[in-house]
């Protein structure tokens, strides 16, 4: 399939959703995780519907509280889940078209904010903190050669991307790596005992290759994905509708999401998408933060639908392509806070409402055990 | 002010919401407790926000948490505000109009509710525990003469109201004695050191009654602010249009918010709006749950708006009349989760959202300390 100029709604995303014939060209690291990852089971869900139907209070009366608690269930396989264990991971890179005027801020802020999140003073740092979730921080792609600290985890696969605008972000090896790189991660977190794992991003630029990842994966006019981002003005706005359709315009194939990374993606939100795919193999819960992550959440979707029954969505942003990543993947989030932050944050403060849910799971009375009278009208 | 039919909707409320002169016949507690409460600090305001934006992160990229860092540090009318100790007060009593079939729960439900507070099994307790908030449990008019376990706090005032259907709830000299009781009750809960109080109701039909004070208040329709409650049936939910339509046609002289509770009210409904009322004059932050804590809050801000300037409001429950009472009192709740117990539990998934915002406030680095570049474009 070859993607076209980008000027209105369309009806078709501009990739072939469906996996299988598609994966020709992945390591095998990739292909046994994508069959690894097991679809929802249904019979978890009826027994943890069932379970809250027995605890005193109205049969639904917890509202979304209780869909969460029977997300979770369904995401860990497992009808008495544990989300005692909490971590969020920041994956930074920088962005080609960071010196297009993408973003309000200058390209030096990615590494900035890297040592910000090392020195423990980001929000995802005190918000983490207070909610009980560790941070990791991952470079796969911030420029400069400056000395990584030892918080920052070193796995750069390049020094950022290219320009979009001008021609592919990155290799189709690059974005293979930086999809490997995150499910390597997210087997490292299984392996030390993690139940949830939080996405977060940091990237100047990245909400640029989100939008068009957005456009290709949905088919929406790229005006109606693409927002503010961190803040720019409407001259910053156009220069970023005008990027991506340049991407757009060049009508390169893309394949697979594999193909759309490598074409218009970023570092991080490759290593992201690998996370995600990795932590629904190892069957932690993967709580999806705003609009980067959520295109990660995208492209992992596309390559395996089910990762998406491991996860779920902590909030909707206020970045205008937000919501409809969220109705492709088919995840309705918990919180709308307006946040436009990204780094995890959002992800972060669902966090304790996970905590609550599995109380309310493990901890609450029921009918029979309280002696309480059930409904009568 | 007489109390006519209400039929459609009103432009006009039908009370007289200024005080001053409609607060001949109160206490001495309700009158200094009233005058104690100073409205919002707007330097407060302003330094809060202030120190936001000098945050490593975009201006107002934190969205509503950063909304609850500047209410609460308003409410607290102190710009580095402590969230350290917090209590949920569940208030329970019964109702009269319970016996008229408005609720999907016989009228046993409360008392053995107020028994599952005290054992620690049901929702709020769990998810208290789950937040850090201590669970606190007043009775004020829980009918039967059971044994109440230490764990409850027995402040009875009466058994029950009467059935407002028939007649008012109660005297006012009874409507006076709930909310000084709350009056008191709050500052027994400052005088413990806590820094938040969040509101939680019990009393199987009290839906009904905050419906009538909802349509007293609004001058809505009783058929735009009554809903479903624990889930009553279409036959269900006509009867408690009926019964609140039964006390409004009486055409009682409503005075002041004192009289509408007597009217229309219920016991808990007083102490919770006392509990506002002390909170708000001892400057904890009140934490308001769903409808019925709404509905208190909402006769507190009848007696001295500035209460409101002291609170949050958690969540919007599905209940209909719900938003019109945050429209009335003018607070924007910060959750929305479908949420329909009661109990304090929406207020409770509010508290990791304070802890998160005040970490924000006393522990995040700014741009200076952490040598993060600022906006250029």
């Amino acid at each position: 399939m070859t993607v076209g100029p980008v000027t209105r709604v369309r009806k078709q995303p501009l990739i072939n959703r469906s996996t299988g014939r598609t994966l020709a060209a992945v390591s095998q690291l990739l292909r046994q995780t994508l069959q690894a990852i097991r679809p929802a089971d249904e019979s978890v869900r009826a027994e943890v519907r069932a379970r809250l139907d027995r605890k005193t209070k109205p049969i639904g009366a917890l509202g979304r509280l209780e869909d969460l608690a029977v997300s979770l269930a369904v995401a860990r396989q497992d009808p008495a889940p544990s989300v005692a264990r909490k971590v969020i991971v920041v994956a930074g890179a920088d962005h080609g078209c960071a010196g297009a005027g993408v973003s309000a801020y200058p390209r030096e802020v990615t590494a900035q904010m890297m040592l910000n999140f090392a020195a423990g003073g980001a929000a995802i740092n005190v918000i983490g903190e207070s909610v009980g979730a560790d941070v990791r921080v991952l470079d796969v792609g911030v420029l400069g050669d400056w000395e990584r600290p030892e918080a920052i985890d070193d796995r750069r696969i390049r020094p950022g991307t290219a320009n979009l605008a001008e021609g592919p972000a990155m290799t189709r090896d690059n974005a293979l790596a930086a999809i490997e790189t995150g499910i390597r991660f997210a087997q490292e977190l299984a392996g030390e005992g993690y139940d949830v794992v939080g996405l977060g991003d940091m990237g100047i630029g990245n909400t640029t290759p989100s939008s068009a990842i957005t456009a290709v994966l949905t088919g929406l006019d790229v005006e109606a994905v693409t927002g503010r981002g961190t803040g720019v003005d409407d001259d910053g706005l156009r220069r970023k509708v005008a990027v991506i359709k340049s991407a757009l315009d060049r009508g390169a194939a893309l394949q697979d999401p594999v193909d759309v990374l490598a074409e218009v993606g970023g570092l991080e939100i490759g290593a992201l998408a690998g996370i995600a795919l990795g932590a629904a193999a190892e069957r932690m819960l993967i709580v999806c933060d705003g609009f980067i992550t959520t295109a990660a959440l995208a492209l992992a979707h596309g390559l395996n639908p089910s990762c998406v029954d491991h996860a779920v969505a902590a909030h909707r942003s206020v970045e205008v392509g937000h919501a409809a990543l969220h109705e492709l993947i088919g995840l309705n989030p918990y919180l709308d806070l307006t946040l436009r932050l990204g780094e995890g944050t959002g992800g972060a403060l669902l966090m304790p409402l996970l905590d609550a849910a599995v109380a309310v799971l493990e901890r609450m009375a029921t009918f029979e055990s309280a002696g309480v009278s059930e409904k009568e009208v």
